[in-house]
């Protein structure tokens, strides 16, 4: 088992067709990452929850859980929901570190690739 | 006025501080081009709404529009709402030739970026 776990951490949504960029995006890390355990966990409406997710991989043996929240703006859910929830899952595993990076969409080089694509799509429209 | 117009269609947020990646997506877009109108529009819970923005482009004459749906995952959102909110401006505005790109989360260098970042938190987080 590893003991380095990297969680993918995103909203969730009813449609299951939602998740897919999610699970790409998790193969893509994880297959840069052969030494650490890389799994996506959700707000709601998906499966696994991210207590949850935290649950099995302490139960695992994990003792260092990196956290980056897969949202683009940084509303309630990144800067409320997830810091309590973090909160709560230390105070339960104190022998588990745990990380929260900021959230993808804060990130400049996502942030250009976003606006390559926007342009790209202008673009093409105009053809 | 510009003829040519680019809608960044997001979420939108109870949080102000949720679209300031947003913005500067739009920045960074409409840097790149000049000759378009380039602007930011929400499905709810922030202002334009996506009709709403229409209208006031399609007033000010822009007779192209293209928009880029910024959200990571297709749902129920881009996959159903927006669809029946286009089909409906297009039967307003038929002289306004609309066209929807794939969410910007389909985009495969998008999704290299946010797997490079992820990366990157991980090895933060071992440092």
């Amino acid at each position: 088992m590893k003991q380095r776990a990297l969680i993918l951490f995103a909203h969730g949504a009813r449609a299951a067709s939602w998740a897919e960029p999610f699970e790409r995006l998790r193969g893509l890390t994880q297959a840069r990452l052969p030494d650490v355990d890389v799994s996506l966990a959700f707000l709601e409406l998906m499966s696994p929850r991210l207590p949850e997710r935290v649950d099995e991989l302490a139960a695992a043996g994990a003792t260092e859980i990196a956290l980056v929240p897969v949202f683009l703006g940084q509303g309630g859910h990144v800067l409320r929901d997830l810091p309590l929830m973090v909160d709560a899952l230390r105070l339960k595993y104190p022998h588990v570190r745990f990380s929260v990076a900021t959230a993808v969409g804060e990130a400049p080089d996502v942030l250009n690739a976003m606006a390559d694509y926007c342009v790209a799509a202008a673009a093409a429209s105009a053809e």
